[in-house]
This record gives C-alpha cells, structure tokens and sequence, in this order.
C-alpha cells in the first residue's frame, strides 16, 4: 500500500534536544543504530512464547494509551489543518479510539503467526558426514522511513519483533506527535516484559538525520522506504545500507482479443476504483484494438459513472466520444503516471505485442493483469511481463499481503533483490549457514 | 574464493574506439545496458534444453578458441612481467590449454546442474478460488566487476546463461586481451547457436565506464564485485544498482575449553595453511584460556612449522614463547585483517563470551568455527555468530558452493539481503508472483 502524505523530512522537524549543545546527526543514528543493534541481539534469542507474549502486551499497552495517542493525533491534526493539509490526508493521519483498537488487534494478529526465525530452508548431509542446513535468522536492525498513516509504527514494531529486529522507525513529520506517543506505549511495555526498549526506536531530527540512517551501512541491515515515487528514489539513489524499494505501481490490465466481456469490465472497473488511492490499483488500461468497439463504451461509461477521469489515446478517445464518454487526451506523461486517484490512461494496442511493449514502457514492475480465456495469449503474459505480479483474470487488486495469506504485510516489493512482491514475516529475515562436523577437514 | 589482483580499473585501460569522438562512458553503459536488456528478454524463455545445448556449444567454441586465448594471454602476462607482477598473481592469471580445458568443463558442468528458472518456490489456492504461485524467473541484467582469473569471465557467462541472465562482465585490466579472446569466442557460439551474442559482453574503458554500470539502476538488476575489499568497498558505498557484496573473511577459528585436542589442532591447521589465499581459509586463532598451555605450543609448532607467521596476543605470546615458537606481538590492525597469505593472529580469550565478543569486534561476517564437545557451548556459538556460515568441528574451509553440493559458484555472499554464504544458480535468480483466476474481484 502506498501513501501520498508529502516530504518526510522537513526542515521543521527538527527534534527537541536537551539544554546546550545538540549532538550531530551523525553521532544521533550512531548512537541508535548502536543500541538498536545491542537490542537486537537479545531479539534474536528469544523463543516464539516470549515474542508472543511480548506482543499481546505491546497490544494491551497501546490500548491502555488510548488517551494519550489520540491526544497526540489531535495535536498533529490541528497543526496539519493549520497548514492545509488536505481532508484525505488528514483521514489517513486520524487515530480515533476505534483505529487505536485496531491497531492494537494488528499486533495480536502477528502473534498468532508462525515465527520465521529458526525456520530449516534446506540442508543435506554431505558425502564426508558434515550436516549442512540454512536456517532463518533475524536480519538484526531494520530502518523504515515512511510518510504514512501511524498505523505504520505499530505495525513495523509488531513485525520487526516477531522477526527478532529491532526497528528504527522515521515517520513521517505530520505525524510527529502520534508516532512520539505510540513508540512511548511500546517502549514502555518493552521494558515492563524485561525485554529490551530500544528493540523500538523513533529517529527524530531534521533532514540530516535521515540522511545519516541512509549511510549507516554495518549500522543498519536493511532500509525499507514506504511512500511515494520520490521518498523512494530518494532512498533509493542516496542510501549505502541496503534497500527494499516498495510500492510504486502504475498498473496495467488488457482486455485481451480473447477476453470474456463481462470479467473485463469487472475487473477493469474493481481494478481503478475499489480503492484508488493504493499502490496495486489499476492506472492504465489496454485493449486489443479487435475488441476495443465491443467492450470499451460500456466499460468506459461506468468508469466515467464511478467518476474516473478518462485519459484516452486517439484511438480510445474516438471509440468514447462516439459513445457518449467525455474523456481527455492522454499525454505521455498520463500513461506513465501512477494516479492514486480516480483517473486513468486508456490506450488501444493493436495485439498482444503492443500490450508487452506498453507494458515494458511504463510499467513499474509491480502487478499486471490479462484478462482473456485464451490459453496461449495468458501463457504468454505471465512468461514476457516482467513484474512482480502478474494476473491473469483477476483485478491487481490483489497483490497485497493479506490476500495472499501471509497475515500480514510491511510493503510491497518492486525490486527483485530478496523480496518481490507483498512482504511479510520471512522477508524480514535473513539465513544463517549452520556447518556441524566431528572434525572434518580438507 | 577471494582474489587479489589490485584496482579494476586503470587509466591505462581506456576502450580503443573507432576513429573520431569516443561515446561518453554513460552511453557505452546504457547502450551494453540497453542490448543486455533486450537480450535479456530472449534469454528468460529459453527451455533448460536450449541452454545445456547452448553451453557445451560454449565450450566447443572455447576449446577451438585454446591457440587464440592462450596467445591473448600471453600478451596480459608479458605486460603484467613488465610491469613487475607478482609471481602468484602472474599464475592466477596464466592460462594454458590444461587450463582452457578446465574453463570448458566448467561450463560442461553447469549444463549438468538443474534449471534454477521455472522452479515454483511456494503456493496455494486461496479461498476465493485465486491460485498463487512465486515462480522462479531470471533477475534479467547482471553486471560482474571482478579482479580474478580470467575463469571467472566464462564461469559468469555460463551461471548467467544458465540462470537466463544477460551479462555485462568488467574483468580485470591485467586480463584484458585474455578476456576479450574468451568473450570474443563465446558470443561468436552464442550468434551460431541462434542465441543472442549480447547475452554476454565486455564492458571496457576507464573508470568512468565501471561508475557508469554502477549508477546504471533500472538497466542492470544486480551487481556483484568480486575481489579484494578496496574493490568490494567501492562498489557498496558508490552504487545505486542493488548488490550483492561477496567474500571478505577474516574468519576465525575458536578452540574451545570443551575442544578435542586432536580435531583442534587438525581443525586449526587445516583452515589456515590448506589454502591460504582464498576467503574462506582462517585468518584468526581464539583459544579458551584454561586450554592455552595444553593446546597452544603443539599447534603455533605446527603452524610455524607450516610457514605461518604468527601475531599474537600477550598471553598466546608467552606460551609460544615458553614453547620456543617464533611469534611477533600482534598489533590491533592484525586482529582486523584478511591476510591472505599465511599469517595468523592469535588470541587467548577468558571464556566463549569472550570469542563471541571477539568475533563480533574483528569478524566480517563470513565463516566462524568452534571446535568444542560441549553441546552448550555449540549451541550458542551457532545461535550467537552472526556470520553468513557457522561450523562446529570442521575447518571453515567448507564455506564452499562445490562443498555444499551446489555444483558452481558465483561468489560468497557477506550480506544478509538476498543470498548469504556461497551463491549458485538460484541465487542469480528473482520471483514473479503468478496468480491465475476466472474473473475474481475484490
């Protein structure tokens, strides 16, 4: 899921330090990356009952600080509407008592999900009698910057626990006061279990520090940016720590030649408006030019009626005016554009061809649907498209952690080092080759 | 398998181009980029049989190719004597037709090893009738930059082909007639099995060119360095492309109070002096205080008697000294180095708690061993050590992609983020979420 709120650094964001001097940015992610590593050693023994049980008390503790967090909230609103943040915006940013309940119901989910640390991947004995077997283990310090909702905080501190990590968590600066609060809840509840605090940091400070957490490589194992196109390129391209880079997903479904009428345009419309505003939203559509006469007026007339802006290339553009159907001339720029919004770019592809080539053009590598009940057009698609998901008769809808099963989700992957696609538990973690001999030499 | 051969990149090895303006390094890169990419895309729909077939058409073409080869070579080894190249770097890079033979085998072999491509890792039908699988696909574009042998050219060329990757090879500039010779050969066979030749090329040129495929993020999916650590270190702190770092081991060895004597010594022995030149060889001694006197002067005998220079601690000093062995004081920097060679620093340690602190202060995250018969003590060094391997009674040498039965061996990963330990075919490779249904929307 991605989120639009704006700049994750600014410079009013600055963080409150004691009297006298303020220590560097650098030497404030030294110093965190520093405790969250010794945290994450004794993260990294605990069993599965002490993660759990650490869990349901982070939940109890984060319900218990109901007042004080949506205080909190109120405070990073009012300032929010001060500055005219947007009314979607500020709807993704409110905790109501409602939203902190379910926040804390996150966390008990997560509970009750098999631990990733430990897991047996694969191992063998080998000819000379060694045993050989490649074990998850936790990653140890994973950093997240984030513009979103501060579900996020609690869910990153669910998750990285479960996986034996301790977190350093950079939330966005709209949200300053709420995450302060909620990360106080857990920290506080950490400490109670006898576990270690700093198993859950929050970075504060202005640009600098983000910038210094982006370098902190030997420091942090992995950075996962969550936001929009531009927080992720600017971790992307900025940072020496490795990196997951999530989310951005300018979506394509094509009708193809072969598709079934009535699933195109349920998919198409369930694709660009079940829920605009995420990553696995449908941006674009294509249609095979021998079927764009049958099925796009109608499919065209209920997107316009769901209220989607129509952005049509000539040919599209001619089929909708001859039915009645406003829409706008796309430019380049429409079909390369990850919307969020009720908008899309319509384009007719001469053939499957065209579509793999459009495709290739603006795709963002994230999920990409065919709709048609040709069988050698579907084997096609999901060889050649080259994402993380690839569907074939489904709204991309669907690429999300919680459908998939997994229970839960921390982003979802676009890059195709490590993880692809929807992230959770076991992508949090990395292997560990364990070797047991009795004496093997070479 | 670690490598020596100093810097990659060298003024003196600027690309000869055609008469009149040289193309900017960036346009070098992004046009090899661009043809491995549409290489790249052939590549991932070959069948397992096209690609055995096509690589023992490799290894023809590279045994045809001895007499040239072996001429190319012979020009990089008399600049290299010119320019007063060390003895074992001179025979790192001889290669004789033996050794032209032993190239093509390898890629024989590789043939042997089962498609990586294809394999369906996990999935399920969800409950809604969606079936979901993550399926193994190629990561498209891998750039090498190594320093090594020129084996490793044809090694990358036929692990990519093999995995379905396109391949852009920057070889050291020691090797470069050697290199050109091999890629010259393989991607006239490529062109003859009706393959793109572009699924193999030469990136030449100065550094410029090695910082372009550096920054070349979104043309190149992977970057793996292969080296020395100034090589390895340059290439993680100054690329944007992801990377996969490899093969630094300052790898210790600690003998526990708990140890057997006799797989102690033979276990010490075997990983520093057996090969000393690779990464998995041992570079440190720990030994458990209460068995430094019983221990130590037979095994520092042994290792002195072996050739190996000896930096010790205080303590191990003294029982060396006391034992008549030669040893000088190690200094802080000893503690921290791959020496490649035999040199090894030794260190008495109070107890385990103090080895693991030691590993954790001096160690890169490669192999540790511990030779102890106590169950508790192997339990938390294998739970404790953060290291990509970690042995109970056997010599680190095994951290090894042939020991571990992988068949070939791309590099050994250092890094938590995608591959850990010894990397082969299917860690060359990415996923796809492939996720088929009849019309499912949300």
């Amino acid at each position: 899921m991605t989120d639009t709120l704006e700049t994750t650094a600014t410079a009013d964001d600055a963080a409150p330090t004691a009297a006298g001097d303020e220590p560097s940015a650098a030497a404030t992610v030294r110093d965190l990356a520093g405790r969250a590593r010794v945290a994450s050693r004794d993260l990294a023994l605990l069993t599965r009952a002490q993660k759990d049980a650490a869990l349901h008390a982070l939940a109890d503790a984060v319900v218990a600080a109901t007042e004080t967090v949506v205080a909190a909230n109120a405070e990073d609103l009012a300032r929010g509407r001060e500055q005219g943040m947007a009314e979607g915006l500020q709807d993704r940013l409110l905790l109501d008592a409602d939203r902190v309940a379910a926040v804390a119901q996150a966390l008990r989910d997560v509970a009750g999900l098999p631990d990733p640390v430990g897991e047996v991947v694969r191992g063998s004995t080998l000819a000379n009698g060694l045993q050989i077997r490649q074990v998850r283990v936790p990653m140890g310090v994973v950093g997240m910057i984030y513009e979103a909702r501060p579900n996020v905080t609690v869910d990153a501190a669910g998750l990285g626990l479960k996986s034996g990590n301790a977190v350093i968590l950079r939330g966005g600066s709209a949200a300053a006061s709420t995450n302060r609060a909620l990360v106080d809840a857990l920290r506080e509840a950490l400490a109670a279990q006898g576990l270690p605090a700093d198993a859950v940091q929050l970075l504060e400070g202005g640009h600098e520090a983000v910038k210094e957490l982006m370098r902190a490589r030997g420091l942090v194992d992995l950075l996962i940016p969550r936001g929009g196109a531009q927080l992720i390129q600017t971790v992307v391209t900025e940072s020496t720590v490795p990196v997951i880079e999530t989310g951005v997903g300018n979506c394509h479904v094509y009708l193809d030649v072969g598709a079934d009428p009535q699933k195109a345009v349920a998919i198409a419309v369930n694709a660009k408006t079940h829920r605009p505003s995420v990553c696995n939203a449908a941006e674009s559509l294509l249609v095979h030019r021998d079927v764009a006469e049958q099925l796009l007026p109608r499919l065209l007339r209920e997107l316009a009626d769901a209220g989607v802006d129509l952005r049509t290339d000539e040919r599209s553009g001619a089929v909708a005016a001859a039915a009645g159907v406003a829409s706008t001339p796309a430019t380049e720029e429409d079909h390369a554009t990850e919307f969020h919004d009720l908008a899309m770019s319509v384009a007719v592809v001469d053939d499957l061809d065209g579509a793999l080539e459009h495709v290739r053009r603006y795709g963002t590598g994230h999920t990409e649907a065919i709709v048609t009940e040709d069988r050698a057009a579907a084997r096609r698609w999901v060889a050649e498209v080259d994402a993380a998901a690839v569907m074939v008769n489904a709204s991309t809808r669907f690429t999300d952690g919680g459908e998939f099963g997994f229970g839960a989700e921390i982003g979802i992957s676009t890059q195709k080092l490590h993880a692809r696609g929807p992230m959770a538990l076991p992508e949090l973690t990395s292997t560990k080759w364990v070797v047991e001999g009795d004496g093997q030499i070479r």
